[in-house]
């Protein structure tokens, strides 16, 4: 594996010629001028990637990200901690939403450990779960920083290197980001507050589904995480170390790594889009190649949007993670390719353009 | 074929008892309390309508209802009206977007001729148009009605007819309405401003797109057609058979018929959803069985779903018709039966439920 600088470095902005070349071919296509939207713009973003008019999404992967969370000790969460393990089970049963949404879309599912608590040496085993574990859970940000640097450094070189194994164990086309670890919300808000200058009140929710009571004591567990810790917004990997989690880390990394090896990347909810600040916030040319899967119910999502420019594609009131809002987008992105490859042009079609 | 009346009058509300089983079985799922939002309503609703807790949506078909419109030669349309005819022929090549799109999520595209303003002997013949055609366009809107209430009333048998042909050759179990008519979004904003007491330059839109100068005369000529014919809102066959199209009406028997056999209907754009209003208003029941695929760029759209208390799936800024919209939301309807049929439960996946 090359150094976490050198894939940092080497992520190349999308080819403004091939943009060019892909809107003028959807203009030719017997579609009134733009008239199927943001399904257009994915098709454009789709072959300015690629760099042929003809994209294909065929083999598609959600890359799953497990850690856990010293934070949770501090009350912030409506489940116990030990829920992660107890997913990791029904995921590895196939029987989580996750599953049923990337089944439909013919997604494989990878599990990755980049964090949990204990061992999971049965599912490794098993072949459910990949062991690249960093640390048996964040510390406790409340009372110090979540991880070292280096950790947090290691966190994304497991997300890059999940990449890596998509494409070459699955010739991966389009990816989709998921996130599993009780209390990743706290830490996800937290890294929002610091990245993008938002008020820790303004863009902390009630994750699984906490009370007022226990949604006041998490605004006041993250304020005093930033206050003590200073992270810095201009560091992203220092933001990451100090209030952030192993599991957000890995996601970072599949975005830079999808960025890298030039594959469209659809970032999931609150959590999948704190990577994706820590992943712009090193190379802003990753913007180019995520996807904004959907809006989530909890209240500093759309801010995280915002910042990065995008527009999710859903907005089905969903607040689960797991990748599952991810894995649904993808039947957009996959309607998108098909539109781009299938539709005749006005002129094969014998269509009179109108407008 | 049943009369038009006995299907109207024979269409049950959704079974009160099967929405409560529905909705406490999918609470006992490894979810929490609705996070998976509006697809978990999609799966209380499929439930209901199947009255069974493992609904399938397996078979899907869309139909799309053809049809041409006399108000064009007051110049309403960015496209000459020879362009309906050149759409069906790129549909029987398979080069629309519907085609694209229906493709990608494995469902039939029925298309069929309820009032293409020119014989389709040829398509007939290939297989790829069924010839159930009531009149050759409708009369211009702006000098008189648009057709009978004989017409219309025939023209929602169509559709009805269209929805036993896909039960019985396809055993469909997903319907989508989709349109194909140039000037059909003329009679649609007709529709919605006769139905909802909306001002018609407050609901209609450029279509395919028109200038500013020609929108200007596209809502002089509704109101003209309005004024003259003076439709009766609470009377939906004198409001089709006035100022409506034989492809609306078509629609209007689609969901209909959908209703009547209890199959769930993923409802279109603006002219679907003017189909919509009228089905809505011969039996309320209807829109037990509807589900709003998609929010048009239509300005009058949002009127539509808002006076059906329906939200939209998908908002991706199209403005296409054929169906495009709700082919694409089957996707999300697929994904909600995937949730209910294979999430495990709370109990099953051993896993302690949260909040």
């Amino acid at each position: 594996m090359n150094s976490l600088l050198s894939y940092v470095t080497d992520i190349e902005p999308l080819d403004v010629a091939w943009k060019e070349r892909a809107h003028e071919y959807l203009e030719t296509l017997a579609i009134p001028h733009w008239s199927l939207g943001v399904v257009m713009d994915i098709a454009k973003q789709l072959a300015a990637i690629q760099k042929t008019l003809k994209p294909t999404v065929e083999n598609k992967c959600v890359i799953l990200m497990a850690g856990d969370h010293g934070v949770v000790e501090e009350g912030v969460s409506a489940c116990k901690k030990e829920v992660t393990i107890e997913m990791i089970d029904n995921l590895s049963h196939r029987g989580a939403s996750i599953n049923a949404l990337a089944d439909t879309v013919h997604a494989d599912v990878m599990v990755v450990d980049v964090g949990v608590a204990v061992d999971l040496d049965d599912y490794v085993k098993q072949g459910t779960v990949i062991p690249w574990k960093i640390g048996y859970g964040t510390r406790n940000m409340k009372k110090g920083p979540a991880m070292t640097r280096e950790e947090a450094e290691k966190s994304i070189l497991v997300g890059i290197k999940a990449v890596e194994k998509a494409i070459n164990e699955k010739s991966a086309q389009l990816i989709a980001t998921g996130d599993l670890g009780i209390g990743n919300t706290t830490p996800s808000s937290a890294i929002l507050s610091v990245m993008t200058g938002q008020k820790v009140a303004d863009v902390t929710g009630r994750g699984t589904g906490i009370d007022d009571k226990r949604l006041n004591n998490k605004i006041k567990v993250i304020e005093k995480a930033i206050e003590l810790n200073k992270p810095d917004p201009n560091d992203p990997i220092d933001v990451l170390s100090k209030v952030g989690g192993y599991e957000i880390g890995g996601i970072a990394g599949v975005i830079l790594g999808c960025a890298y090896y030039k594959i469209p990347v659809i970032v999931d909810g609150l959590i999948s889009t704190a990577g994706a600040l820590i992943a712009y916030g090193l190379n802003c040319n990753t913007v180019d190649y995520m996807i904004a899967g959907h809006k989530s119910q909890e209240p500093g999502h759309n801010y995280m949007w915002k910042s990065l420019n995008l527009k999710p594609l859903l907005d089905l009131g969903f607040r689960l993670g797991e990748g599952t809002g991810a894995a649904l987008a993808m039947y957009i992105v996959e309607g998108a390719a098909a539109v781009i490859n299938n539709v005749l042009s006005y002129e094969a079609a014998g269509v009179t353009p109108g407008a």
